[in-house]
């Protein structure tokens, strides 16, 4: 017997018939013998619309009542798959963020769980109900709903686990679990039976968008074993727990990709101290997000300044420069928006040397230049032409012995 | 300055550009220096979608999880329309049924509305910002939200209206008064400056369906002065208020229909004492509402019983009959739905004599057989066939003066 937390996005609750495809799930799981609770997100589309009336209403509208409004999507949803539930002979309650109670700050529209109190439904799960808990929404301290901004529904399960000391946080979604990279890509790309915190926040953060980054954070802090499979397949997905937990430790675990990012250059920057603090500041100021930084000595008492931005921050970026330009005193701003960043994902990198030779050797025999490398304990990245983005990615899967057999 | 509760239903909020019309009809109010709540129903259709999910689920759901799906439907529209008052600069805040609170008992999917704290909307009135309350909903004992019924919107602003003291509960709606009869058959027919409580739940009751039989009856309990008018024109209304407000007491003020009762007859039932509980407690019993009752004396020691139930009751009610027919004794039951019932309601009747006279020679010039006679203090009732619906009600509008000049 378990106690599990199961977590349904938006695709899996699309209709009635996948309502009652969940409802099913949810009573083999308590047929098992299970303690059982049930976070889900909107019906897919719904928020969606909810959110367009909003912006159409006002462009700057309150966000108290954009969140009293798109909080609306998971109240429907609890409420049926609880009737559904029901109907199968699984007692069942639904839940809104305010009745548990949920209590966020009050940052409406991107708050953040601030305490769960999970003795409510830890004594209804132990009295054999199931409770069905709206994903995405908590109470703020004005006592109006809040809503944890999107992809909330993932942290909202995270949490309650957390709150109700599950022994797993199943996250049912539109993939089958974490792969050692983009399958699409990579035919031969294998699923993870098990990946680190630490590991998986690298790996989110880069481009393999199975899990919100925030919800794997608060997992890691909270010790909440997360499981990601699918919610239309059924067989086991992809655990994210400690790294204790997983006795086979590869030297790469994954590889990643993003090419959500941009490059930008600033042309002979004068070389003096607190240069670096000028050029950054100001994007810093400006909301501008900055990645990978490299800096090359000039021959002339200059530096050539290279990192990466958002590339939807790019003009925001290109404008805060040209205005610091007087100040920083460099000649031009070079941006490539053709780009892409491919990293390695390990937590074997730590322990063993040699690891990110092995990345650079190996795009290097493919005839790739690498334009700038990062790297952090348990990741290396490099930014190279988005041209290359597929063959950098299947030359590491194959190079770091990632490949499916057969 | 006065205090004004506005309602708006489903129509008035059917999509964004009716919200956006809605917000600028409550920002005149304000503007022109009153105090304004507003309450509001779900966007048309919405609340049907809504109940045919839970339907499709399951038809005995229950009625806690509909009330939860349900209620998201005002919890839509609140939101949107406080984004659009602000908008165009009048400070507005959207209330949930729980946030007021507005405490309802337990009998979800029906609840009766049992206290309104009004001390925080009435503050935030006197400050000058306009509270957004979504009609139709409350919070019950258990925590849980309750809805209050089909049309219970009307319900939720009049007890609003008490709880805040307002001078006035507006309720606007796709038509534009209380008319001395049905337009659609009378063209003639005037809308009412005034109606009197009393007056209007003889009206709604017999078939005039602009306000919820049970909003009035809260409005003349809790003395809210109410008023009915068009929200896509912009003239005064019908108020329905005290008597004593009314100058003018016409003997008549309206003629009403109905055609959603059927009449029933059971031939040679034994005349005996307590004949009549044998036959209405059984239908009472089985939840069939009856109303009109006339009982004729036969010349053999029996008698025909005649009297009317609700049309969809009818089924039903012949089930019960049948089954109590050894106990009662009767011949047989005929059933005629073709039948409307005519009502000439006006407070003026009861402090004169002869109203009714003028009803029965009114109808028998015109050829018209009177079925069943049913009268209370300020109201006259027949049964008539249904083939002279339209007859009976143009030759009494004329009949009572009712009739439009020109």
């Amino acid at each position: 017997m378990a106690r599990i937390v199961m977590k349904f996005g938006g695709t899996s609750v699309a209709d009635l018939d996948r309502i009652r495809n969940v409802a099913n799930r949810v009573k083999r799981e308590v047929d098992a013998g299970n303690e059982v609770a049930v976070v889900v997100s909107a019906m897919s589309g719904v928020t969606n619309q909810l959110v367009k009336w909003c912006q159409e209403l006002s462009p700057l509208h309150d966000a108290r009542e954009y969140d009293t409004v798109v909080a609306t999507g998971e109240q429907v949803t609890i409420g049926l798959l609880a009737i559904a539930l029901q109907t199968i002979g699984v007692d069942a309650r639904s839940w809104q963020g305010w009745q548990v109670p949920i209590l966020t700050d009050g940052a409406h529209g991107k708050a953040r769980v601030e305490e769960i109190k999970g003795e409510a439904l830890i004594a209804r799960m132990q009295a054999g109900q199931v409770p069905v808990v709206a994903g995405f929404q908590g109470i703020g301290p004005d006592n109006r709903v809040t809503t944890l901004g999107r992809g909330g529904s993932d942290l909202s399960a995270v949490a309650i686990a957390a709150a109700v000391k599950a022994d797993r946080c199943d996250i049912y979604t539109d993939v089958d679990g974490i792969y050692t990279t983009d399958p699409r890509i990579v035919p031969r790309a294998r699923k993870l039976p098990a990946v680190a915190y630490e590991e998986m926040l690298e790996l989110a953060s880069v481009g393999a968008k199975v899990l919100q980054t925030r919800s794997v954070e608060l997992a890691m802090k909270q010790r909440v074993r997360v499981q990601v499979l699918s919610s239309f397949e059924d067989k086991p997905g992809s655990m994210v727990v400690d790294e204790d937990e997983i006795v086979e430790q590869p030297l790469v675990t994954g590889v990643a990709y993003s090419r959500d990012e941009a490059k930008v250059t600033l042309r002979r920057v004068p070389d003096k101290p607190g240069i670096a603090a000028e050029v950054f500041g100001p994007l810093s100021a400006a909301n501008v997000n900055v990645d990978m930084i490299v800096q090359n000595l000039g021959a002339d008492g200059t530096t050539d300044m290279t990192f990466t931005v958002g590339k939807t921050d790019l003009p925001r970026a290109r404008d805060v420069l040209e205005k610091a330009r007087p100040t920083i005193g460099f000649e031009t701003v070079i941006a490539d928006p053709e780009v892409a960043k491919i990293s390695i994902v390990g937590i074997g990198m730590r322990s063993h040397a040699g690891v990110a030779a092995t990345m650079f050797k190996t795009l290097a025999e493919k005839g790739i230049n690498i334009q700038v490398i990062s790297t952090s304990e348990i990741k290396t990245s490099v930014l190279v032409g988005a041209e290359y983005t597929e063959l950098a990615v299947r030359a590491l899967h194959s190079a770091y012995g990632l490949d499916a057999e057969g």
